[in-house]
C-alpha cells in the first residue's frame, strides 16, 4: 500500500500563511479534504485533476460527520492515494486532530502532521499584540468556548482563566463568552481587563475590535449568529497600536 | 522617510517552514536581524547583497543586548532600509518582541508583523500529539521557565500549570524544571503525568523523549547545559505514537 495522509494546518486563512511543505503537500496530492476556513485561494496551489472535498467542518466545532470525514481518509489512502487533510490554523489547536490520528492507526495508515500558523497567534500579530511579555505575560492559554453539546465546557479551571497576568484566547467562544465572563468576574478577574474582539482573522474581511471584558461580553449578549472568531484578553493594553 | 521593519517569525527552524509571507519579506530585505535559532538555511532566501546580521539571541531568553538591537533596527530604518526582524518560532511568544516594538514606536517607524510557526506547535506536531482533545485537554497553556535572571519566575499561577487536564509546554525550561516540579507536585499535580522533552525540534538533530514529569525533572536535575528544549506535559498519554 502506499497510500499516505499528510494532516496540513493551513494557518488562519491567507494564503500567504501558508508554509513551503504545505503548498509542497498540496501540489503533490491526489485528493485534498478541507475545511470551509481552509477553502478558497489556498485550494489553487492543489494540481489540476486532484480531488477536492469539502468536508464542511470549522476548526473546534462539533459535527455529526466527524465519522464520515475519518472514513474519507482511510478510503482514499486504501486506493493508494496521496491526501492531503488541510485544517484551519494548526490542526493540533481545537482541529479535533485526534479522533482522525486513531481512525487512520486504527487503519494501519501512514501519516505525518505538519503544523501551521495558529489563527491565535495571527490575531495577536494582526492586533498588534505580543502574546507574551517580559514582566506582565508571563503564561498565555487557550481555551475552547464550547464543549461537543456547543455549551460552555463545565470543567475548565476558572482559577486558570480568571487569572490577570496571562493572556488569554477563546476559540469558538462569541455566543458563550457572557456566560464565561459571568463566572470570571466571580472569580476575580477585573471588569476592565482589556479585550480584543478578532474576526475572520488574516482575510480581506479581518476585523479587530478592542475593548474590555465586560464591554465586550455585553455586545456579544446582544448578537446572534457566531462567525470564525476569537476573544484576546489579559494583559493587552499596554499594546503598541 | 521609506524605512519599514518587518518582524518575521522564522518557525521552529526547518527552512520549509517559513511561510510564503516571510519568504518574500526575505527576498526584498536590505537587512535581516537574525537571533541564532532562526540563521542557517532560512536566510538563504535573503537577496545576494543583504545585509545579513546576527543578533545572537535565542528566542525567550534575557540579553544584555537587548538596547543593541532595537537600537540597529531603527538605524537601519533611518537610512530608508526594508529591515526584516527575524525571530524563531513566533516573535510573540517568549520572543521579546514587545521591547523592540516600543522603540519603533518611539522612533516613528513603521512596521508589520507576519506571524511564525510556534515552537510549542510544532514540537507537538513531531511527537504527534494534538495539544488539545475533544474531552480530556480543552486548554492549553504556554509558559517560560525562567524570569530576566535566569530564575523560574516568582509569580506565575501555579494553580493553571497543575492542572492535570491542561496540556502545558514549559519554554526555556531545562535548568528550572525540578523545581517548577517540586511546586506542580505539591499543587497536586500527579507524578505520573505524562510529559515529554522536545529538543531541536523540526531540525536534523531533533530528538523527542517521552517519560512522565517526575522522571523527567529527575533526569534534568542531572543535566548540565541548557539547549533551546521545550517541556510537554499533561493529558498526552492517550495520543497515537
Amino acid at each position: 500500500m502506499t497510500g499516505f495522509v499528510s494532516f496540513v494546518g493551513s494557518g488562519p486563512g491567507d494564503p500567504e500563511l501558508l508554509t513551503l511543505k504545505a503548498v509542497d503537500r498540496l501540489k503533490r496530492a491526489d485528493a485534498v479534504l478541507f475545511d470551509d476556513l481552509s477553502a478558497g485561494p489556498i485550494l489553487s496551489h492543489a494540481r489540476r485533476g486532484a480531488d477536492l472535498v469539502g468536508v464542511g467542518k470549522r476548526a473546534g466545532r462539533a459535527s455529526p460527520r466527524q465519522d464520515h470525514v475519518s472514513r474519507l481518509l482511510v478510503d482514499y489512502a486504501r486506493i493508494d492515494q496521496r491526501v492531503v487533510r488541510l485544517k484551519s490554523g494548526d490542526g493540533g489547536l481545537f482541529g479535533r486532530l485526534e479522533e482522525e490520528l486513531v481512525a487512520l492507526r486504527a487503519a494501519g495508515i501512514p501519516y505525518e502532521i505538519i503544523p501551521g500558523i495558529p489563527s491565535a497567534v495571527a490575531a495577536a500579530a494582526a492586533a498588534g499584540i505580543p502574546l507574551t511579555r517580559r514582566l506582565t505575560a508571563r503564561r498565555v492559554q487557550f481555551v475552547t468556548g464550547h464543549d461537543v453539546t456547543g455549551k460552555l465546557p463545565g470543567d475548565i479551571s476558572l482559577t486558570a482563566l480568571a487569572d490577570p497576568t496571562a493572556s488569554t484566547v477563546v476559540f469558538m467562544g462569541k455566543r458563550t463568552f457572557p456566560d464565561l465572563l459571568a463566572k470570571l468576574l466571580a472569580h476575580g478577574l477585573p471588569p476592565d481587563t482589556p479585550a480584543i474582539l478578532a474576526e475572520n482573522v488574516s482575510r480581506p474581511e479581518q476585523l479587530i475590535t478592542r475593548s474590555d471584558v465586560a464591554g465586550l461580553a455585553a455586545q456579544l449578549a446582544q448578537e446572534v449568529g457566531d462567525s470564525a472568531a476569537l476573544i484576546l484578553y489579559g494583559p493587552l493594553a499596554e499594546a503598541p497600536e
